[in-house]
């Protein structure tokens, strides 16, 4: 019995392995692609950003433990066995800067703090008028463990808050929409949009040209999860239409942005790059080894990922 | 008896009086300076941005309201009737609204945003590091109302948070410090220091040489009281040999800030124009109206200033 740990970023093998031996010592820990060994020998797999096919090879497998919070890119390689027990992260950590980033934005677009910079360049004194915090409808889309929290925090901060999700969710002090029939209804309501969905077949390209339009006219859009929740061409339209007043984008279809991409220049995008939140090796490896310890005494990882639903 | 308001800021009256007369239908309400009739009928001034002398001219003044949190330009008047009671304004949303600022900025200083404007203008993708937020110190200079909300919701958002004030307080979560003794030791351990004092003859000019260098270098400034509290030329050294990183600068000695001050252009300086927050109408007059019935059938109103203390 080993443990297989993957990334194909560099340096995250030299974060996670003295990490994840202090917490198992008594385990085979090898480390893709180097020192992987016999296969047969792979029981359990702690996938940070995987490569694609080699999940695959590994005939004795029995568990495997993303280190990431999403999981589309391990579903979106169609080798990966998918009768396979897969867990996602949840890491204390990541809804803590999860939450900041978010209750960061919503605060700036609804005190109108995008604007101060311009006139700052012109030697300006210019207040810009805002409405009261309970009067100001903030919608998070996806109501998972991150985005719960965000919306908790946000009501906590006097923001009128709602939430969609695919599932019927109930969050106190936010008003909830479940299924695609209510999402145009907690679109219509919403001010400042924040999305943090799962990527799944459902939620790919759900802010399209249909959707920016439900919003009221001035919407700010907040995009904290996947580029792929976003149509590129649909989004830019909405601004350049004036339907949208501003974005901020954190994830992108294809990482790093290309320096020749529109959003880099357009006056009414901001762009952060992938850094809402991230996985921290210190915490993210004593959850990996609580999993890996449920796993060598009979058990099952704790977060387990529907395939089917993709999250 | 007669209530007079009384603002030097166009459009006060227009906002407030018919809030007050709905509250309050049977007052002889009458405002300066075109109204005020007999001064001897005088017996409350409600005041909201006050001309100096005029209150020292009301021979039956009982009771000052002031509409503004800080009173230091009232009391700045040598002229102001000491003897008399004077309230500050508690505006519950006024609390909303500066929590909400400080939370920003705390969050904005933290996380490095403020390096990503630069980098988007040359397409780069470059995360900024950042410590976890448990190990980030963030210190509030000054615990009344206002600063006493934010350093609770900064420690809720899991901030490692201090405050000092001149008196004693204790806060829960919070590390407080309290008398000119502790003031450098407070200031040691704070890396983004936000500073709510009321300005007084004790707080003025209090940011300056000798306290911004007990603060590590690196450290943050956010001012959101008070221009009074700031040696400029001692801030702008800091910032131009390193030792501070940025400053958001809200309050200024003179505003609106002079379109040549040297702060509109400094890269390490952002400027808002007074806009933390505001008192707003509707609630403020609501507490207006709370001490003036108060004061009516014979009582005190709630949030009496202590002029020796000036706040």
């Amino acid at each position: 019995m080993a443990i297989l740990f993957m990334s194909t970023h560099a340096g995250d093998a030299e974060d996670y392995l003295p990490l994840l031996k202090g917490h198992l010592p008594d385990q085979d820990i090898r480390v893709w692609p180097d020192a992987v060994g016999d296969p047969a020998d792979i029981e359990i797999a702690v996938i940070a950003v995987p490569a694609p096919g080699v999940l695959a090879g590994l005939p004795n497998l029995k568990a495997v433990l993303s280190l990431w919070a999403g999981v589309d890119s391990l579903l979106g390689d169609p080798t990966f066995p998918r009768h396979i027990p897969l867990a996602r992260m949840v890491d204390p950590l990541l809804g803590v800067d999860m939450t900041h980033f978010a209750i960061h934005w919503v605060l700036h677009f609804h005190r109108g703090l995008h604007r101060y910079a311009a006139l700052q360049g012109r030697a300006e004194w210019h207040p810009v008028a805002y409405p009261e915090a309970a009067e100001r409808r903030v919608g998070i889309m996806g109501l998972g463990v991150l985005g719960s929290d965000a919306a908790l925090k946000l009501a906590s901060l006097g923001f009128a808050v709602a939430g969609w999700d695919a599932l019927a969710k109930s969050l106190a002090g936010v008003e909830t929409f479940a299924g695609a029939g209510r999402l145009s209804d907690f679109l219509k309501r919403t001010e400042i949009l924040v999305v943090l969905l799962p990527l799944t077949p459902e939620t790919r390209g759900i802010v399209n040209a249909e959707t920016l339009a439900a919003l009221p006219r001035g919407a700010f859009l907040i995009s904290l999860a996947r580029g792929g929740h976003i149509i590129e061409a649909d989004l830019l339209a909405a601004l350049d239409s004036g339907h949208l007043s501003m974005a901020l984008l954190d994830a992108f279809r294809h990482e790093p942005l290309k320096a020749d991409h529109p959003f880099w220049h357009h006056p009414k995008v901001i762009v952060t790059p992938h850094v809402a939140s991230h996985t921290t090796p210190r915490t993210a490896a004593a959850e990996i080894a609580v999993d890996v310890r449920r796993l060598l005494s009979g058990g099952m990882p704790r977060h387990l990922v529907d395939v089917t639903r993709g999250y």
